[in-house]
């Protein structure tokens, strides 16, 4: 034993985590989580628990279960008859014990959706993405990966877990984007990332123009539809499905937690490409699988939506009418050609004051979003209208943020 | 555009890809997945769905669901009831819209269990390993982690997205720990992960004498238990409730996938460190929060097994049980101190064809456990058996074992 290890300078861990602390709420971005309960069968409608005595009724404007899905009759009968008929968990990883046959049929099903041969399941969207583009740079040797700037969280994890070079470029900008790939040896392998639906901003890559420059350059591509999904195509392929380039991508990359209702993530390719990641993948083989009640539901939502266009459509009505309705009350709503109705605010301490005036005084539950979910400066509020959002909710909500807007002074729509 | 892009030599990514899964076959370690359902209420008996015309009986032998609490009234009902209250999946991050009342009870309960703080829910044991270790390090400047040899792949992958340097200690070796820790200057962080039981072996760590070293030299300390939550310590605390040091330890990590038989995972630590990794990790900010569903099962799982202990006692019975029947019968059992059996096969081309000929001839269900798993030349087949198993299906098991390990002509025990 050694005297030195008691007597030298010692770490004030304490300090250390406490400062990290102090610096979030000195930047106006501690986060604080609403406690709330959605009412099955009545969502948006749901009760909130914060800072009231008991349950107080909100409506949600926030949530990403975008078609209602998580209360559709269809996908709560199929949880309940799994969850009787084989119990909670699957028991173990995919491997060992916790393979069951609903995995083995929503991979097919998810394959089907995307015209792939093949589908793999993972707990997350997160981990798909974190997965899959980990395991493929490392499997692919001196790969290079050209990466949107506004890629999602998981995709830059992944990118950089992969421990290769990365190249990224500006965001949906395609000639900056061949730039650097013309720029590369040819020899290299390269694999091009990037989200069909941005979802803080709403814009849509073109996909077809990217398959194009990948054709061109001989890139993989990767493309992250999991706010596309369930929500776009005949089928709801995604964005893919509706521009007929699904064939052209090579791993298309899906959430089965937002129009699909339920939690899990997966990606659809071919089948040596799924095998890759199937058997290389730490994120995937070494973690207990999704459970088979998840599994079950998300089976019955997927088929009920390449069936049914009703949910996509009441959505596509709902954001058009949000966004009208916020452009005649003058808020500075952002222009997307999606489902998200983004309100501009530039700053996290007034962006989280609306969203507590909306809570408290109008039971109206929009969450501020912050740094780093989107760049310092372009804090804002977030609004997923779906087919559950009738006329008079969205006109208590433009009232509402009408009023605030004036109370606060803020800046109106040009 | 540039010419050389179209005519330069042109990566081939099928051949690529397809020769890492030839790797695969030729080591013997290519993994076929077993296609299952469980029997609620019935479990260990199961239905096989692989290589068969229709589902087949069989019996697991391999699942994690330790205690059987996947099939538990109480975790049942509790699901069934949430379902049916706010549907079927939490629709939003955490921070966004997926903050329900379930995650808030169940990670008080969790912190209650350990004797902490606070808690935090994760979307699984691995997710929660990997998160708040790469995230740990990196809100400490310049930390040092110290890893036992043998930790789960999800700590190692924590642990090397952390950036941060990394020094492995030989396993359960507190003398050689104690020789990097004072390797290092007394200035530096440092922290010390390990697990208390190791699942492939069925080993315990030291808790205390890792908390003595870790005092003495100023070192923070991180533990998993996913195999020891639940199942171990009068109210399912773990090996650190056992031995009554879990005030000792920093960071305590486990499992809501295994012995409380549903999905996710937790750490367990004083407030201000669980606000960090709350605050800072993207494995926990970005991502879709576990489904109310599984939350409220869960909640019923650790509050039954708080209170009892008939569970706990019927696996040890069944774990010393099944050692002593594999001894008697001159199988290599390995020596543990745990629930855990392996079988020591050492070749992964026999470990699969003794889980194959269990599989078709006995209709017994045990994975063969290779590498990346374990280390090559230390494949087993690793059993865990639980209250549910009976003497009759343990009889069963061992003269099976028997037939085929005098059949192939297998290594007995000395």
């Amino acid at each position: 034993m050694t005297i030195e290890a008691a007597t030298g300078p010692r770490v004030d861990y304490s300090r250390v985590f406490s400062q990290a602390i102090d610096r979030l709420h000195a930047e106006g971005r501690y986060r604080v989580f609403i406690d709330i309960l959605r009412n099955k069968g009545a969502f948006p409608n749901a009760r909130c628990f914060a800072g009231h005595n008991g349950p107080k009724p909100i409506t949600v404007w926030c949530s990403n279960d975008y078609l209602a899905m998580g209360q559709h009759p269809k996908v709560i009968a199929a949880m309940e008859e799994a969850l009787h008929d084989v119990g909670a968990g699957s028991g173990g990883t995919r491997n060992i014990g916790g393979n069951t046959h609903y995995h083995v049929d929503l991979e097919a099903e998810l394959a089907d959706l995307h015209g792939k041969d093949a589908a793999l399941l993972f707990t997350s969207g997160y981990v798909s993405n974190e997965a899959t583009l980990a395991t493929l740079a490392k499997v692919l040797p001196g790969c290079v990966i050209f990466s949107d700037e506004l890629n999602h969280a998981s995709m830059i994890a992944g990118i950089r877990n992969s421990g290769c070079e990365k190249r990224v470029w500006r965001h949906n900008d395609l000639a900056h984007l061949e730039e650097l790939l013309a720029a590369e040896d040819p020899a290299v392998p390269k694999l091009i990332a990037f989200e069909s639906v941005y979802s803080m901003d709403g814009d849509v890559a073109s996909i077809a123009a990217i398959c194009d420059l990948a054709d061109q350059y001989n890139a993989l591509t990767y493309c992250d539809e999991v706010h596309a999904v369930g929500m776009y195509g005949p089928r709801g392929g995604g964005i893919s499905e509706r521009d007929e380039v699904a064939d052209r991508i090579t791993i298309l990359e899906g959430t089965l937690g937002k129009a699909f209702g339920v939690m899990g993530g997966y990606i659809a390719a071919d089948r040596t490409i799924v095998d890759v990641i199937r058997s290389y993948a730490p994120g995937f083989i070494f973690t207990t699988s999704l459970s088979p009640v998840l599994v079950a539901g998300v089976l019955a939502s997927v088929r009920h939506l390449k069936a049914s266009s009703v949910e996509r459509d009441g959505q596509q009505v709902a954001a058009a009418r949000l966004k009208s309705m916020f452009t005649e009350a003058g808020l500075p709503v952002m222009d997307t050609v999606t489902h998200i109705v983004p309100l501009m605010v530039g700053d996290p301490v007034k962006a989280k004051k609306i969203s507590d005036i909306l809570l408290a005084e109008y039971g109206v539950y929009v969450q501020p979003i912050n740094y780093p979910t989107v760049p310092r400066g372009t804090e804002r509020l977030r609004f997923t209208p779906g087919p559950a959002h009738d006329e008079a909710m969205m006109r208590e909500l433009t009232d509402a943020l009408a009023e605030i807007w004036s109370r606060l002074e803020l800046k109106k729509a040009a």
